[in-house]
């Protein structure tokens, strides 16, 4: 380990700085030196190139033949031909023309009433980035209250609708239901759960409701013929878990009065910086290189985030999406199985250093950790809470001392540090992020924008719910109490006894099936 | 792997039913046979041992010699003298004679209105427990709304005070310091800063204070000094994380309208379940079991923590602490070098599904869940979402489909199942958990009840504050801008130079110091 004037030297060495957008990067606690950045040339050059040839058109996603276009979300004039370049300039131009009507009132709710609240009816890519904007950017004097059903939770649906009814209520509340595909069960029941609550409270859902699709979707079927307000486009090469800087992302960013102008200006000059081929001047590239010596590229550790700075909690949460559905994969490029990936976790910091940094420092060194600083304290000035210090310099205080004393015990970081958390900072920090993935994805030879193992739990869920309909079914024709075991024996199921008692539990449970006690727990009697 | 058939027979054999506390525990997924139980006999006698002897009131906390008790908050004639019977029964009566003076308004604002907001200041075991149980058990009914500071970051502080200015403002909030020595920083700043803000609206902070503090700490002796509204007390023996069902939980708990003597009580019985010598019918020691296996008692996989239930997203983070800070540990009792711990995440399901649930299926096999199945839907009846399926069987159906799936893979999993979330299901959840982390901590033979680390990370935090006002005395006495070079030899602190530069570049971006670019970043220059 190095002393502290070698670490200054390597720290001046090796430090990343960008004025235009405020940024730094710091890789001086990852121990990469010139032998590691050599022995990784051809790879480096190899994920250079791939990411060219990406943002050229070329099919990125092979699995679904598809081309992966986030990066000219932020600068049309990249889009591989002419029409989808409209449809980037025409869409975001329609996302400004509708805010600017909702705020305005002259898109007015059914009584005539100004928009207040946004629902957004999303999951996963359609919720994350929204939710990361939503939090990060917004704050009480936003233009509108945003709200989420990011589940199937009938209780959870339940507490998002009282929030709602004690806060101007559904009449006042424009919902936005976002699914690329349309056939995501968890939206979908979100969307007619929705529905059921505003037509209970004597409202047109379809005088509130907003679409975010893919063109000819169930649910773009769904909002024509429901003739719902709007509708904005999805498309087929913007991969979910990269969505937020397209309809998915900033029509409800706009709506909620944030800069999205900002986000978009953001994540395009953090595109400029990342395309530089020179590793050492291309932020995205020292990110995958720190990740690529952490998890020797085979996952071997844990990626913790640590934003210190309450505005990024969520930020977290929206990496361990983009990182693992991106990284998580079973086979690699060539059809190799090699069960990749890289775990992430964290909320924030000082906070989790009250939680699980005792683990960090002195357990299991199964982690690296990325820190996010936020130089900027607050919007105005501080109290002081002894002589000349900030409630702010103890935050800096607690960083830097975590930095430090993990290091010491043989724990590695990166510091990404921000002048603050403003719409341009957070478009380049998500446009980092989604790059340094991709390369990343080059380096161990795996599809980044694909999610084979997604549809296999969809699939896995809709069996469940076949298999309760013929339960439902049988219990409604059987007059006395069956056993779980006689009755998947009566609907030809007798190797799926333990998922019939459970549906059966589950019924029961919900005033949907009687139940009587028998000799042990899995020996109860069901009826109807 | 087992087929279905054998499945069903081994979870028939292993699954543990309690119905008083509505709950059940499934580890036939975990892969535990026979012979596993055998070779762990007698690990599993000695930890059974220790747990005994700590209840009686033995050292079980040596590093500190302290004793631990929080199984008797729940239960107190198990204290071990009538002295401390009586502190706990005693702040239990205080806790509800407090409640109910604020709900009823015979306790009063300054002004003489009632109090409807509560402002929690608290960091670690002094915030997750109370944000999980209000998040858990709360809603839009609440009769006092509430809100935290768990954090040292002046804007997250801004963002709070906005939001309690849009809720009736702080002339009718009650804030709530917590802390045990009264020397965390973030609370102490937090506190420093909810004062100025008090008194910034024209308001006396001491009319709306409260401590929940150790006799004779820091924050005891400002409480007593101003003359706070009321103190309530902790004890050397409840560790932070392990606080929930002492004032630190109960007052907020109470205050928000919470059934306190629900969660006591659900705690209590699941203390008297989890007492049982027989490890099958244990659930505390099944699951401290099923943790031996997955990680071989080396922190080898990661404990993924999956509820299918919105209310429950908080309790994965409550878990991390828990389980972390407890387990997390560079030496053993015998001061044998061990590294140990378990790292812990995961949110909710079926949302975590469209994050990452892609890497826990095809990714790197790091990893086991446990799952918290909430059998009640919800308050009222469902909406069919389709003919026969509510929203609900679809969060039940991805669960079970998720379960099957991760073990087809050769994944393992835990299902812990409750008929719904109440204070007496969660009290309970939490004792489960609780004693867990006790069980598992005697196996790999560490002190689970303190935190060296921790203090460690404040040390280091302290020589960053001492080091800045060397740093400002220094810049206040230079007439011309100088380097982080040049300053730190100035003080004295050459080998310093990095954190020099770090807290200029912070005290610059704040207004505090004055900065002019230099050749390259390191090499600014600044002033006052």
């Amino acid at each position: 380990m190095a002393d502290t004037k070698q670490l200054w030297e390597r720290y001046q060495a090796q430090l990343f700085v960008d004025e235009r957008l405020g940024f730094s990067i710091d890789v001086s606690r990852m121990d990469l030196d010139d032998a590691f950045f050599a022995q990784h040339a051809a790879l480096t050059k190899k994920a250079h190139e791939a990411m060219a040839a990406l943002e050229r058109g070329a099919i990125a996603n092979p699995d679904e033949q598809r081309m992966v276009g986030h990066y000219w979300l932020r600068a049309p004039t990249l889009a591989p031909n002419a029409e989808l370049r409209a449809q980037i300039e025409d869409t975001l131009g329609a996302i400004h023309r509708f805010a600017a009507d909702v705020h305005s009132g002259r898109l007015s709710a059914e009584d005539g009433g100004r928009f207040q609240n946004l629902l957004v009816v999303g999951i996963g890519g359609s919720a994350l980035g929204p939710q990361l904007v939503a939090d990060a950017l917004g704050g009480a004097n936003d233009r509108m209250r945003v709200f989420f059903f990011d589940n199937t939770d009938p209780d959870g649906i339940d507490r998002v609708l009282e929030h709602i009814d004690g806060a101007g209520g559904l009449a006042r509340t424009l919902t936005i239901v976002i699914s690329k595909s349309g056939g995501t069960k968890e939206t979908r029941n979100g969307m007619v759960e929705a529905q059921a609550a505003y037509a209970a409270r004597g409202l047109s859902p379809s005088a509130h409701f907003v679409a975010v699709t893919g063109e000819g979707s169930e649910l773009d079927r769904v909002a024509s013929s429901q003739q719902w307000i709007a509708r904005f486009p999805m498309w087929d090469w913007v991969g979910g878990r990269t969505s937020e800087l397209c309809a998915v992302g900033l029509l409800p960013a706009a709506l909620q009065g944030i800069n999205i102008e900002g986000m978009l200006k953001g994540a395009r000059a953090m595109d400029e910086l990342t395309r530089n081929a020179d590793p050492k001047k291309n932020p995205a590239m020292l990110l995958a290189l720190s990740w690529l010596k952490a998890t020797e590229g085979k996952g071997k550790k844990d990626l913790v985030v640590l934003p210190y700075k309450d505005r990024l909690v969520l930020f977290s949460r929206y990496l361990q999406q983009l990182i693992m559905e991106s990284l998580g994969k079973q086979h690699d490029l060539d059809g190799k199985v090699v069960h990749q990936g890289i775990a992430v976790y964290g909320n924030k910091g000082s906070t989790d250093q009250h939680a699980y940094v005792q683990q960090l420092r002195d357990g299991v060194q199964n982690f690296f950790a990325t820190f996010i600083e936020v130089q900027k304290e607050r919007a105005g000035s501080s109290i002081e809470v002894e002589p000349g210090v900030t409630s702010g310099d103890y935050l800096f205080g607690f960083w830097y001392g975590t930095r430090r004393a993990l290091y010491e015990g043989g724990r590695h970081s990166v510091t990404l540090t921000v002048d603050d958390v403003t719409p341009h900072r957070l478009g380049g920090l998500i446009a980092l992020w989604e790059r340094a993935v991709g390369l990343y994805a080059s380096f161990v030879n795996v599809n980044a924008y694909h999610q084979p193992g997604v549809e296999a739990g969809k699939k896995a869920a809709a069996a469940v719910i076949t298999l309760q309909g013929k339960v439902l079914g049988a219990l409604h024709a059987t007059k006395e109490g069956v056993s779980a075991e006689q009755l998947a024996g009566q609907i030809g199921e007798a190797g799926e006894v333990e998922a019939v008692f459970k549906i059966l539990e589950h019924l029961a449970a919900n005033g949907r099936a009687r139940k009587d006690k028998g000799a042990s727990p899995c020996l109860a009697r069901y009826s109807r």
